[in-house]
């Protein structure tokens, strides 16, 4: 049984997108230039945009922080938004979610120039990775594709299910893994309202667990030999943490990862690979691969 | 068993428009007015044009047809999109497909303003359709939904399997039926490349089977009660026809049909509903309902 390692490999990506900097940057190009927006003080989110901050760093990116409080109008962020927008200097930024009630999260995503969108969450994005065209990418599914490219996991033709369908996770991870471009698989997608979940699950090669419910994914719900992936990052109580919480994945770990061919942990699997993807999108935006700047 | 009738509720539908745009007129409002671009003499794309016409003459619809010879260049259809989308008597548009090959499809439906796009092909319309946003849905899947919903079928929680990835049925089909907002089942999509085919459609409540291969779909891979739609509109060569051809499904109906609960046929089925979506497109485009005018 292999442990597929997410902290491990994002560290080898960011190690080549550094090295990749530093030739354009001797070639005389700029440094790559995220700009993060958080609104609030949320904890996760503050802890979010902080290793998106050091990634950056470890990747040899510029990075800027633009704080709001949580009384931000939606007007005032929609001008910041603008304000990136045109700034030459940036190549792409996110707006850590997130936001507070009073704003329109769909009309701050909308504003995002889809150039500089490197979560991939514009309609623009989330339409050209429906049609399989190159594009910004949603960092979790891409991060998941790149795990399982890495890991050399076999994938045309397999049979995947999906267990989740969000807008971040699940659908577009759905997307691709049925596309000739990306995992070339066998798609199924389940959710709350799904009968069977775990005959469903039982036929799958590839099972991706995205539903934010820890432990929910049982020994008797997986194939012996499968590849399991958990996305579930859920904050649970935990007294002997100085965070007073620990991160539950949707796989009950101990039971499940002895029937697997490969597993992905909570945490050091999924979740390091995300923030990288968001790298990569960043060293692309620089670059202009998927749009003319 | 139940014949999806898809002419008669295409009929019911067009009635329903007419009636609405007869109120709108008398209300003041101008008449929706639908152009097509039509490129060279297909046979297939003058017929779907024609057709397109009468759709529109049927529910009071303005309609207007640009045409170009086989060997307009991209830089000419591409101002004429412009000019389309400028044209404030003009309410959305088509660029019948398919496009010679020196023209680059992509870069033709990227060119048409979304708000316009009543094909729903715009990467915008297609990525709010993977959101689950109010848009421009793709003609097919939209027909096939309202076919669903007019006909009673019983969707939330319902295993279903989409035969078929294409872009503008297969992919946003599957994204429709897992949305709460739309089919809310459970759903597989298989493909050329999938295992187990057979064995997967024998699991559907509803099976909907795009592929383009006419009578691929056979009564043991159909389980008793299903319903099933068929999409395939192949043109098979017919000597006893004064075309010389006739429409083929992808099921055989004739063995299929008695096992289901409910089924489209083909001609009658799916096709109608399509031009008829278009006119709700059209229609929605004129009241602006999705996009601001």
């Amino acid at each position: 049984m292999t442990i597929i390692d997410g902290k491990a490999t994002a560290d080898i990506i960011k190690k080549e997108i550094a090295a990749e900097v530093e030739q354009m940057v001797n070639s005389g190009a700029k440094r790559p230039h995220l700009a993060a927006v958080l609104i609030g003080h949320d904890g996760g989110s503050e802890t979010y945009v902080k290793n998106k901050i050091l990634a950056c760093q470890a990747c040899g990116f510029e990075s800027s922080l633009v704080r709001f409080e949580d009384d931000v109008t939606e007007a005032e962020l929609l001008a910041c938004i603008d304000r990136l927008n045109r700034d030459e200097r940036v190549d792409g930024f996110i707006v850590q979610l997130p936001l507070p009630r009073h704003i329109n999260k769909q009309r701050v995503i909308e504003a995002i120039d889809h150039r500089k969108d490197v979560d991939g969450f514009h309609p623009i994005n989330v339409g050209r990775t429906a049609l399989g065209l190159p594009c910004f990418l949603s960092a979790t599914p891409m991060g998941i594709l790149e795990l399982l490219k890495r890991y050399n996991i076999e994938m045309t033709g397999k049979k995947c299910v999906v267990l989740g369908r969000s807008n971040i996770v699940g659908k577009p991870m759905s997307q691709l893994m049925m596309q000739k471009e990306h995992g070339d698989t066998t798609v199924t997608v389940c959710h709350s309202h799904s009968r069977n979940i775990a005959d469903e699950c039982r036929q799958a090669d590839i099972l991706i667990a995205a539903i934010g419910m820890p432990g929910y994914v049982t020994a008797d719900m997986v194939k012996p030999g499968a590849v399991v992936i958990d996305v579930g990052t859920t904050r649970v109580p935990d007294a002997s943490r100085p965070s007073g919480f620990r991160l539950s994945g949707d796989v009950q770990f101990d039971e499940v990862a002895p029937l697997c061919s490969a597993i992905s942990p909570v945490p050091g699997g999924v979740g390091p690979m995300t923030i990288c993807m968001l790298m990569l999108n960043t060293l692309a935006a620089a670059k202009g691969i998927y749009y003319e700047k």
